[in-house]
């Protein structure tokens, strides 16, 4: 061997030995608490955790069924790993002491509504009971149940399986932690309509969604290509589902909104008229102006609005959330001007379609009005006739930037969801563009700043089926959520590659672990596969 | 507008509401079980099934737990939909009369051992009970509660949710199936090395399994990559994961062959000697013959064999699958000849490399042997010293074809897995030849036909994590578990287009249902995503 041999063959083994060795460790500095809350501090101290961990409740509203299931839940969720038993180590039998074996959780308010701004807001204490101390191990102080979820789901994040000892610990106690989030809607888009998902698989994007403090699931059920759910008053209109497998009963749709409930995320449903609704034809075709024009939906028939009408009325029943979502996105006139009775229609009464464009969404702004719904409508209606909008209206950006400023200028509230960052679906925004999108951006005006909502990312589904859209929500969804939910000073200053990254890549591992497909955070494309083999926490 | 135009006009209109109106309808002469029972026979009836359906054990071994917790899990499958009640039709509250409200399960044997060859074979009668009949609603009979699990998986499959009359129907019924499976071991391969896969991730893939009746978990917990497990002999070892929190203590594997052994499914570990195995030395530098030659593990040293023996003891203890896997592939043996220590070790005993290889498998499996394991080695082992193998050797294919054939007819057992069709990290085999890949393939005596055990489909993990592996798993490995669990002619014959397809379609979408990430079916690569808004059922 040549000297030049053996010293570049060292070289690379002691590189090999390097790459294998780096004993990973968390950088201290950082709070691994996704996402960031509003005012925490911590300590040194390492405290062990009961696998047996009780549940103490107190307040009005500390008996709630919310508390215990969530309890329960989150219990599962901390305690994965089993107790150590007689295998190798029989004297691991004995139960050692634990430094938190309750959680006292007390809740003020008794009532469980849950509604848009909702308080969601919490304490949550962490400290070792010398027995002298009146905070208890660990307490979770909130006005609602809904803020005690977000508190358990604090907690549960605090702590962490230990490998060398078997347990569960909480480093860098005593905690002290007082939280809230910046935004009260905090949403998801879900697509139903270009690929049907199961129950099942909405009710693991909730749970997710919860892990997140996401708190608003908006389910775009139906839109052109098939119309899922059952409508009892017209029976007819699922008959425009995929096939008779790929539908939602009453019942169903009932079962998600009472799941979302349980983790404090509410249902906003959406119609999305007149355009985005040639399914609904499928059963009553006469919701279409004709054979060739089947979308927008037939502006000229009162039967349209009578559908409408009572799709409203069946879906107040099942959606208890004050938001009802109309769509009123890229609805190309066109094809009314074409159709003889639709273009008779309009001459009567001397409209141009544009015009129409404008009654219909008035009108449905009205029937959803009557049956107690604040409307939510995509930002075309606003951009194209913002004064004539119901002054109750939310709007819904999507295009592009700078909307929400004008929305709110004018008074009305908005929902930031710019295409270019919050849309899951474009898979080439990488996350720090995801994360850095603020919804607040170019309004200074605090009276306007609070009529931002918040914002919501978008997962459209025309290339997301069961199969791959949990890995193209998460985990850019997260990005998103600590930008609706922390402070925005705390978030936004400093170098995110240091202050955000590692605890995103942690983020997306306590993701795996609790069996979520989070997709790894620095693919050059989202939910692309990993390279090559390497760990979760990416080295 | 022209005659011409009117006319396309008219005919894009005509397939636009034919793609949408096409009333999707399964192949009537097609048995939408998977895989397709060994023998059956249908009728014409349709039954309904009642959601609080009860179970009636009987036999020595019906008062089993896993008979009763597998019951408990397939009801939450089975009845997925909750009942109607009373939000929009009150009258929907008087209770129907159901056709099936029993399910009868009796088992003979009282024995729970899992190994292999364990009978699973089990009888499924589902008829309406006229108050004549002696069978019961719904029976399953098998010999051992391993028999009624692939039982209970059956009848859940015969059970679909009808969206009219929103209950749980059974069609084509009275159904009389006698089944089992034609091979013995029907593995999945998963690789925990090249990325970690929490434990809530492996039970999922577990859980997946059951569904298409696969029933052995090969797991190559250790590779070169990293070292995940706890062995508490030598508690360096795990000293090698990629990090702290990548591990798998003794109570998470022990769990995990617990929650397997609850669906009839044995898992197998695999330590893969000499080569794959640079991760050992994290912990013992000394496994490695020197920096620069970390791999092979050093042949010279009995520290080496002691540690497999170790590791062998203490694995013994978690996994009570009789067959052990000890690798063997892959060996590139030139370092050692380059390592001064092994090198005079080689010369003091007249050995090649090649023979060091072959004393060091024989070695491990010595040590297996003396355990009561049965060892299994991939292939080369076979390749390159047959005549010395233990004569107890399973000998694990992967190469490519004609293997087995070989194998059998030295008289060692052979479990197939051909990676240019079983291998699903290869991403450009397609569903059919997953499927028509066949583990008998020119092994034409049945005495030697008897030593090929199955096969197994292996899902390297390289470029697959938690966010997609049970896409890249699913739906291909439903292919794989047909060919092994139905009978060779019926799967042979005809089209597979017209036979086999529509039903593992079907499949994919159950899957998808019970929350599975099972991908497309038809994709030109697998686990890509859908091309565009559509069906699950590919219309």
């Amino acid at each position: 061997m040549s000297p030049g041999l053996l010293k570049s063959l060292i070289i690379l083994a002691i590189l090999a030995i390097l790459r294998l060795s780096f004993a990973f460790q968390l950088d201290d500095t950082l709070t691994y608490v996704w996402p960031l809350p509003s005012e925490f501090s911590s300590g040194d101290h390492t405290l062990s955790v009961d696998p047996a961990l009780s549940l103490v409740v107190s307040g009005d509203g500390g008996n709630s069924s919310i508390i215990k299931d969530a309890f329960d839940r989150y219990k599962r969720i901390i305690f994965k790993h089993g107790e150590s038993f007689s295998i190798f180590q029989m004297f691991r039998y004995i139960r050692p002491a634990y430094d938190i074996s309750k959680l006292k959780i007390e809740v003020h308010s008794r009532s469980e509504e849950l509604q848009l701004g909702v308080d969601e807001s919490y304490s949550l204490f962490v400290d070792k009971n010398d027995g002298q101390s009146i905070i208890a191990e660990a307490t979770i102080e909130a006005n609602t149940v809904y803020g005690a979820l977000r508190g358990l789901e604090t907690f549960s994040q605090l702590c962490m399986f230990d490998y060398g000892t078997k347990s569960v610990q909480i480093y860098k106690a005593p905690w002290y932690i007082q939280d809230k989030p910046r935004f009260s809607y905090r949403g998801l888009l879900l697509d139903t309509s270009r690929h049907y998902l199961p129950i099942t698989v909405i009710k693991q994007i909730i749970e997710s969604m919860s892990y997140a403090k996401l708190n608003v699931l908006h389910w775009h059920i139906i839109d052109e290509q098939s119309f899922p759910i059952e409508i009892p008053t017209y029976p007819k209109l699922w008959e425009g589902s995929y096939t008779k497998w790929e539908r939602y009963t009453v019942e169903d749709a009932y079962e998600i909104v009472n799941f979302a409930k349980l983790r404090g995320i509410n249902v906003m449903a959406e119609i999305d008229v007149p355009g985005h609704a040639e399914s609904w034809g499928m059963g009553y075709p006469d919701l279409w102006p004709s054979a060739s024009c089947r979308e927008p939906l037939d502006v000229a028939k009162n039967f349209t609005f009578d559908v409408i009408s009572g799709i409203l009325t069946d879906m107040r029943k099942i959606f208890p959330f004050e938001l009802f979502h109309l769509g009123g996105d890229e609805v190309n006139t066109d094809c009314w001007n074409s159709t003889s009775h639709v273009k008779q229609w309009l001459q009567d009464r001397n409209l141009t379609t544009k015009d129409a464009y404008q009654y219909f969404v008035l009108r449905a702004q009205e029937i959803a009005i009557s049956k107690g719904w604040t409307p939510v409508n995509w930002e075309e209606t606003f951009n194209t006739f913002a004064s004539n909008l119901h002054p109750r209206t939310i709007v819904h950006n999507w295009l592009g930037g700078g909307v929400c400023p004008k929305v709110v200028a004018k008074g009305f509230r908005c929902i930031f969801s710019n295409q270019g960052f919050w849309y899951l679906d474009h898979l080439d925004v990488p996350w720090d563009e995801v994360y850095e999108a603020e919804p607040l951006e170019g309004i200074n005006i605090t009276s306007e700043q609070e009529l931002v909502l918040g914002g919501e990312v978008c997962m459209w589904a025309e290339i997301a089926d069961t199969s791959n859209i949990q890995q193209t929500i998460w985990p850019r969804a997260a990005a998103a959520a600590e930008r609706l939910w922390s402070r925005r000073e705390a978030i936004s200053s400093g170098n995110i590659t240091l202050t955000a990254l590692p605890r995103l890549h942690y983020f997306r591992c306590l993701l795996n672990r609790r069996g979520v497909q989070a997709a790894p955070v620095e693919n050059f494309y989202a939910r692309q596969p990993p390279i090559g083999p390497g760990s979760c926490y990416e080295l």
